[in-house]
């Protein structure tokens, strides 16, 4: 759009960072710092916290000065706020940051650059203000018309059910096996850790399904695309966005991501998370729209919440069900997925 | 978001209209100037066409300064390119209407407002520059919390199929029978018709369930929201602001739209237009995410294209097939539908 303030380009944001993790109590909150934490953590040197915090990425804990002097380049706005303003009382954090010479890095709705106090702030100390949720070019509707290569696209029950995580140690698990793979981040955190990518939920409606064809070009047949799956069908509030991305991913292959007890959508008890069977046939419902080969390869859980034995049980009993092969990333690994995929 | 430009007083446009019909050949492509036409024609004064342009409104043809003569107020492009981008050889029109003394109104995704030469041209002659599509206001996610009063939304087979006539067309059968309802306007076409609205598939794609629980807020238990749909489940270039939509509309009642003799998505000829029984379940399946209740209760067919005898007989299959109402709003009325929205 010509009325957005400038394109920033993602690949050059100064390094390390100092993260800034606000007051926050539900980790769930603070994904985008515990994202970059987990996946890129040779970019991370300090976090900063305030009074009532009780998220902790086990960083040194330096306020903007301290953590500039120590070398921080940027701080990084760790925290992804349901609407994605910025709270009135963190303003003196970001003011304070520039002041010390850092830049300011933040994946919000509200446009760092769209804040006059901010961007004069940031004019005077010679600071950049980068917006990553800013998508990176104009986009058009979706063309509906297939494309070359395999693509792959994570599916939830749910909002930050590990659709990212998924896809990440798929690429790990894929690379290892000398398969080319290319993670796709469609979200902040995930565009922070690619350093390219597109935040699909600030795109316009009208377009999502064009920017998700446009983040998964034509490529070499063998070739896969791991795409970050967006909220949930599921989702009251954000099963447009979900649907945009699967028609315009035309996945091949899809993962459904799940965390372990979770029985209703996170902060809607009144909206139940749907059986496994159902699940699976709305996503594939939705995806053969654009490709009448999609289906679901695999079911994902995130079990930190259970002792081991407990979280076996638990993916045993889901593959049994399903008769799909169900897996932890980041506990178990992903082979059999991986094994799926490389046979597709 | 504050980085738009100026938020348009829709209600304040200069009457009458001068409508600008570009070069296009395809009715379709001129559905905005066709609907101010049939739905508030006392606001049109003359028409304005380019050669090749084959679709006539039945208005005195003039051109800008002519027109403004005639007490013409306001250029209305009456034209939805898709993409919602303005051609560039429109732009001499645009230019000539505002040395004319004409405001220049438009529904484009490219806006008025943040183009410079028409910003500065404005400026000089003292004219405005209305961005129709330009969202009134900022939203927040949509909430799925249940509101009060009655909904319905018209969902279609396909994209311009009569979900804005037919909802239009309901609205006056319900006020002939004392029943409160609103129009709720959801496009660029239907905003400039209700002279309030939002064109939703402005809307960041975050936001769009959340601009749909704006649009129609709690009321009256008995009141009607009659809310106009967009796009299609089966489109694959807008299903997403389809979803987004009856998600935050939270219909009580669907009214299922198509265009008799249509067989596939308009441009995409290799995506079917569904069978009956397939789309009435896809969309029941859908609103039922936010509103358990929600159910079609009636077909919408726009018969133009044929015969009047052929044209009772598809309406009496597809209520025969169905088991629901059957209308051609424009050539039969809908009383077929209005009598069951009395009853619910």
């Amino acid at each position: 759009m010509a009325d957005l303030p400038q394109r920033n380009d993602i690949s050059t944001i100064a390094k390390p960072y100092l993260i800034f993790l606000g007051d926050v109590s539900d980790p769930l909150d603070a994904k985008t710092g515990l994202g970059i934490r987990q996946w890129r953590p040779q970019w991370c040197a300090a976090q900063y916290r305030l009074p009532g915090c009780e998220v902790d990425l086990g960083l040194p804990e330096l306020a903007p000065a301290a953590a500039a002097a120590a070398g921080a380049k940027s701080l990084v706005i760790g925290i992804a706020p349901d609407g994605g303003r910025l709270p009135p009382h963190w303003r003196g954090v970001v003011l304070d940051a520039l002041d010390a010479g850092l830049d300011i890095v933040a994946g919000l709705h509200s446009r760092l650059n769209a804040d006059a106090e901010f961007a004069e702030r940031a004019r005077l100390r010679g600071r950049r203000l980068v917006d990553v949720r800013n998508p990176p070019q104009d986009f058009s509707p979706g063309s509906g018309a297939k494309r070359s290569g395999k693509r792959l696209l994570t599916v939830g029950t749910d909002c930050a059910v590990g659709k990212k995580y998924t896809v990440l140690a798929l690429e790990q698990a894929l690379h290892a096996r000398g398969i080319a793979a290319d993670y796709r981040a469609t979200g902040q955190t995930g565009v922070l850790i690619a350093e390219r990518g597109v935040a699909i939920d600030a795109v316009i409606s009208d377009f999502v399904s064009g920017a998700a064809e446009w983040l998964s070009p034509a490529n070499d047949a063998a070739h896969w695309d791991l795409v970050e799956g967006q909220g949930s069908l599921f989702h009251p509030s954000y099963a447009a966005v979900t649907l945009g991305l699967i028609h315009g991913s035309q996945p091949d292959a899809m993962v459904l991501c799940h965390e372990a007890g979770r029985a209703t959508i996170g902060n809607f008890p009144d909206y139940p998370i749907p059986a496994w069977k159902d699940a699976i046939a709305t996503y594939e419902a939705a995806a053969r729209l654009t490709n009448r080969a999609a289906r679901v390869v695999g079911i994902s859980i995130n079990t930190a919440s259970l002792p081991e034995a407990e979280a076996r049980a638990v993916i045993a009993a889901t593959a049994s069900e399903t008769g799909l092969p169900c897996i932890d990333p980041l506990r178990f690994g992903c082979d059999a997925i991986a094994d799926v995929l490389e046979r597709l």
